[in-house]
């Protein structure tokens, strides 16, 4: 076993203390990862918030390193390869769904970065706030040169999130897009929709974003709560991601889709309640996404790459990982908190 | 005005009786129809039952017959033409949805053919169980001389319901299409589908209906209580048209849609509750339908009349009507009524 430091959950506290962890020793296709730079996910929060104490939780699902030591079998990565890793480290690679590559549908469920069952030897995975990680090569991937690691590592998780509903959906050039709340999610959902060529609002529940709204390319913020400014926007845009991560009434983020759109909610939010009628008044489609299989990852970073286009991240030293978690239960960052892991020595 | 006689909803009883009612006499644009069938909708029943016994209630909404007289100003109809109509009779013709030719989504509403209310004189509208009607000509379609006129009513209200859902979603040769309940609704969703190109499977409690499955032209019956056969066609059809009309778990549907494919509820089912996971996992979209618009009801009919598609009706007098209703609430019917209104004289 290889020693290594992380941030683990400490008992019901919702907050993470400093320990040594273990990383296997490499399997054949294993890769050891020197981790720099890990994203804080609203996920990472509510694990925290729900954990019962039980198994180790060491959060952490979307982060960027380099190489420091390939398995014998390893043929796509060389020790030094700057590499990322997002929410999935295995699936069965048998069903439909992965034979799809889409890996994050997996009918066996895919083994999750943490949290998840190790299908060879049965432990808990560990996540990415710690300084080293194993993974199998198939979910590693190549970190263009280009992209910033620190603005990266959201890419993983957030990114590749919204970027599989915009892609599915065929939003280009022409498309209309809304984004509903400006977050993690949001904004990155904002930057590759612009990029796609999308004509692109922002729906949020607070006046104050319009400044951000216009520097991250989109045209217009509607106020989530004008009901003038959304009846004017009544059946107006193909797509819409909605990234607001409570439950939440769907009815009025429903009207502003265009007659045979869709409204594409991202994250999880359990039994939904839909009116039959806001989806009949124009043939209106709902559907949910997260995470990403491997070859939409792998294309995102690339589209990431020729776009120069990374998450807005506020960069702290992982020793204020507990700050970082706390503001993020406030929504106090713009827009995603990227820990620094190389304190962790 | 004009007098004509009709089958009346009788108080509160669930019942009709047989009524005199008058027609408007012709505005500039109207025609007058002498029906010859009107099929038999579960709209019909539901309005029936749910009757407070305050306003007026003639029941039909997809009627066939003969133009026996024509305002002034109508250029596209003749006396002796074969007509249908179906459940709008008017709408705003201002809005999006009217001038994009999808009138049955019109924001102000749409005047439906019976419990309407006329834009124009303010009347509550009667429909077609009876006689007589009377209709602005842009809500009256041309009836192919090829097709049956007792089959082709259904087609007006059941018919263009589940074409709209198939065209919008692209259906045709090679797609993978389930219709869920074969009543008046699927079993015309299957021939269309059929006729289209699909594969078709239906998916039906019973397993009686293997027959008519084939007889149809579909590939298989799936038994909805045969959870071993639902777990093997998991994730296997583009589209499904889900006809059942009572409200009813969506999740072992959802989860015969394939990756990013769509579940289409035809019908109106009130709130819907939709677990996220169902649709997650393989980025499903579920969409609801009711109707039609003027261009694709007029390009349902051409397509039915190309393909000889009508549907398989129970011609009944219209002195019959009570038996049908009770019949209908039984779903005893194979698999429309249509009410032949010539006794009415």
């Amino acid at each position: 076993m290889r020693s290594t430091l992380g941030w683990e959950a400490g008992g019901r506290t919702g907050r993470v203390r400093k320990t040594r962890l273990e990383r296997r020793d490499l399997r054949p296709h294993d890769l050891a990862i020197r981790i720099d730079f890990c994203g804080v996910c609203h996920t990472d929060v509510h694990a925290l918030d729900q954990h019962d104490g039980a198994a180790r939780l060491v959060p952490g699902h979307e982060f960027t390193g380099v190489v420091t030591e390939v398995g014998p079998e390893v043929g796509d990565f060389e020790v030094g390869d700057p590499v990322a890793v997002g929410n999935i480290v295995d699936s069965c690679g048998q069903c439909p769904m992965c034979v799809a590559g889409q890996e994050n549908f997996c009918h066996e469920f895919p083994t999750l970065t943490y949290g998840g069952v190790d299908r060879h030897d049965g432990s808990t995975t560990l996540g990415g706030y710690s300084r080293e990680f194993v993974v199998r090569d198939r979910f590693a991937y190549h970190l263009p040169a280009s992209l910033d690691p620190a603005g990266a590592a959201p890419l993983l998780c957030a990114g590749v999130t919204v970027w599989e509903p915009l892609r599915a959906l065929g939003v280009g050039a022409g498309s209309r897009v809304a984004v509903a709340g400006l977050g993690g999610l949001g904004h990155l959902a904002v930057k590759m929709a612009v990029a796609l060529g999308a004509s692109v609002s922002v729906v949020s529940r607070t006046a104050d974003k319009a400044k951000d709204v216009a520097r991250l390319g989109a045209d217009q913020l509607l106020v989530s709560t004008d009901e003038e400014q959304l009846a004017e926007a009544r059946d107006s845009f193909d797509v819409i991601i909605d990234t607001i991560a409570a439950p939440h009434d769907l009815s009025p983020y429903l009207r502003l889709v265009a007659m045979d759109g869709t409204l594409s909610q991202v994250g999880y939010l359990g039994a939904m309640t839909v009116e039959t009628m806001d989806l009949l008044g124009g043939r209106k489609k709902l559907t949910s996404s997260g995470s990403g299989g491997r070859p939409g990852t792998a294309a995102m970073l690339e589209f990431c790459a020729a776009h120069g286009l990374t998450a807005d991240v506020e960069v702290l030293p992982s020793s204020e990982v507990n700050t970082a978690l706390d503001r993020l239960r406030r929504n106090d960052v713009r827009y995603r908190f990227a820990l620094d892991l190389s304190d962790l020595a």
